[in-house]
């Protein structure tokens, strides 16, 4: 099934909610500042007009969508000013696939744009355009050479949909009792992924080349790894722990083996040649920079939501909580699509366990690739 | 209170849902096709560009919104195969204010664009480009110059608020028992609305000028009148008839006497000329038509839904009935805020029966205005 029916992050402002659920993704957007900095200076230096678009593509709902925005802004004003340049008008594109939660976004807009004028003058609503697009970033989704900058922060790990070569019906299935590439895993499977991996990054890269400005400039971040080996740990130990975790309820009766057997998450975690090969081999863009970062599983907590955390000490008691409550507000959706609405709270009770667990033996990292690129032409 | 906090279209695809209640609607945008097809014409006469940005301003959420824009592209597509122009690249904005059901309209993108390539061939998606915007369009919207058609339709009507003069504490309140102008108002209550009026239409008129291409066209639709008396039961009667249902209900100790003296509707009825005036004194466009349209309160039943009413022909027994729900799934969420979620259910069996009421002694009509402009300029 199409990653565009299933995938969604949990809606509103609840408990569950990837509102109230994503520090860890606001971590990653930090490590990202400096180049989404360099990229903006680079497109103000080519000074193309006074008009400057921008698209953030898998923005979510929540604090982080319109954070980038009002942090991207920050650094046109600065730069600008610095620079003795006027203004650019700025439009600025929030896209995310269409079962994402847009309304939270649009409500949320007033109070935005009312804090801004008072950081930033009252010129601010007449320089800054909002708006929504609703659709996968695998495919045209903007108008030709309409955009100077675009910023994805992780989403590219999704892919368009579950390898379809997994989906054979084997009589023995290729990834049993897996849901991604695990050390038992067969060599097809990984193959199989990264061929899929390869078909949509190569047609994201393509379809943001029709949309860009030579010149343009691209920041994307995504989780991917160091080591060559797929199956590595810091490449999709989560899910290993997920497929744990659904296979323990097998033996209550609660989940269909076969159920875990068809399930192949629509995920990859690419190694950075694999993302330089496939960069190069598009050939629409040139890579500036491309670096790998650790980022710990519960990384941001600590740091800045303290207070959160803090008032929220009793239910949040372990670190494997905290993780099981981040991952839920990605997957829930696909999960209940596959499993049904009745196992998600006892799989991530018992999720929340395995993590805890795995925490005691080591420091779980997630490897965060961050890609910047421009686009080629005249 | 602003419009803006108080104002939405009920949302969803429920009973009571504007998605199921707009066929009104529905019947006043066929009385526009023709001024948009000769706006859509001129505009590829002009040949501006390849590209084509169009706006749809106060687009709401159900089937209303995507038709518009589904005939829009099919007369550019015809107009240009005619003129034998390559078909430009159309970016289409849809905008309401921040509370509108946009999910909707997302979820609904790809039923929409899969239909689309299917009468029109696999490019469509490549060629048109939808996106949804939130706020208010009593104030900048859109980059400068980047439309060439504009439309709105069914709510221009609405008003940015209330006239400010109206809410003075007065000991004897201005429009005592009425919310809106009514045969008993003091003259005073009728030049506050219409100063509210031409202050919010010549808002709206001088940003989409900054927002508009030179020559760039707009077609707007909105209740008016055609008597130069604003209290004209055509201007208004069913604001008349809600009074008279609240009113009811004030001697069952439900509604509060000063709830209803403190209510005034956000909303204004225009005459033929006050339009005129204020378009010609705002100075930034050319009245190509201005007509009035008699629209019956319960059209578009008859014809275009007869299967769906068929269907709930027991829910749906009266005239009266069906024009209540009409018009409550427009103002819901106004009378909520003033008068409290309670009593709405029995507000609007009250005012169904006021209908059929007025029903068995007329035949009552709204009068759709229809105004087409071209955005002067070199």
């Amino acid at each position: 099934m199409d990653t565009l029916q299933i995938l969604r992050m949990n809606g509103g402002e609840g408990e569950t909610s990837y509102a109230k659920n994503s520090v860890v993704q606001r971590k990653i957007m930090s490590y990202e500042s400096p180049s989404i900095e360099e990229a903006v200076t680079d497109i103000l230096c080519k000074n193309f007009s006074e008009t400057m678009g921008m698209a953030d593509l898998g923005c979510s709902s929540g604090p982080n969508t319109l954070t980038l925005v009002s942090e991207v802004i920050d650094m046109v004003n600065s730069k600008s000013q610095k620079m003795g340049f006027s203004l650019p008008e700025v439009r600025v594109s929030l896209n995310d696939l269409p079962g994402n939660d847009f309304n939270d976004i649009f409500v949320s807009l007033p109070t935005f744009y009312q804090k801004q004028e008072e950081e930033k003058g009252k010129g601010f609503r007449n320089n800054c355009f909002i708006s929504c697009v609703g659709g996968s970033f695998y495919g045209r989704l903007f108008p030709k050479k309409s955009l100077h900058l675009v910023h994805s922060s992780s989403s590219l790990h999704w892919l368009s949909r579950a390898p379809p070569r997994l989906a054979v019906d084997a009589a023995v299935p290729l990834n049993k009792g897996k849901i991604y590439i695990s050390k038992t895993s067969p060599s097809s499977v990984s193959k199989a992924y990264l061929s899929q991996f390869r078909e949509d990054l190569s047609l994201f890269l393509k379809s943001r080349s029709e949309e860009m400005v030579p010149g343009g400039r691209m920041v994307l971040s995504f989780l991917g790894r160091t080591s060559a080996d797929p199956a590595t740990e810091h490449g999709g130990h989560q899910w290993e722990l997920l497929a744990k975790a659904l296979t323990s309820m097998v033996s209550e009766g609660r989940v269909l083996e076969e159920k875990i057997d068809s399930f192949n998450a629509p995920y990859y975690a690419p190694s950075l040649e694999e993302v330089r090969n496939e960069v190069e081999e598009e050939g629409s863009f040139v890579i500036k920079s491309l670096k790998a970062l650790e980022v710990e599983w519960d990384a941001g907590f600590q740091t800045d939501s303290a207070c959160e955390i803090q008032e929220n000490k009793r239910k949040i008691s372990s670190r494997g909580g905290r993780v099981a409550k981040t991952i839920r507000a990605v997957v829930e959706s696909m999960l209940e699509s596959q499993f049904g609405r009745d196992i998600i709270d006892d799989l991530f009770v018992k999720y929340a366990e395995l993590v805890d667990d795995y925490f005691s033996r080591t420091t779980p990292i997630y490897i965060n690739l961050v890609l910047s690129v421009t686009r080629k032409g005249p």
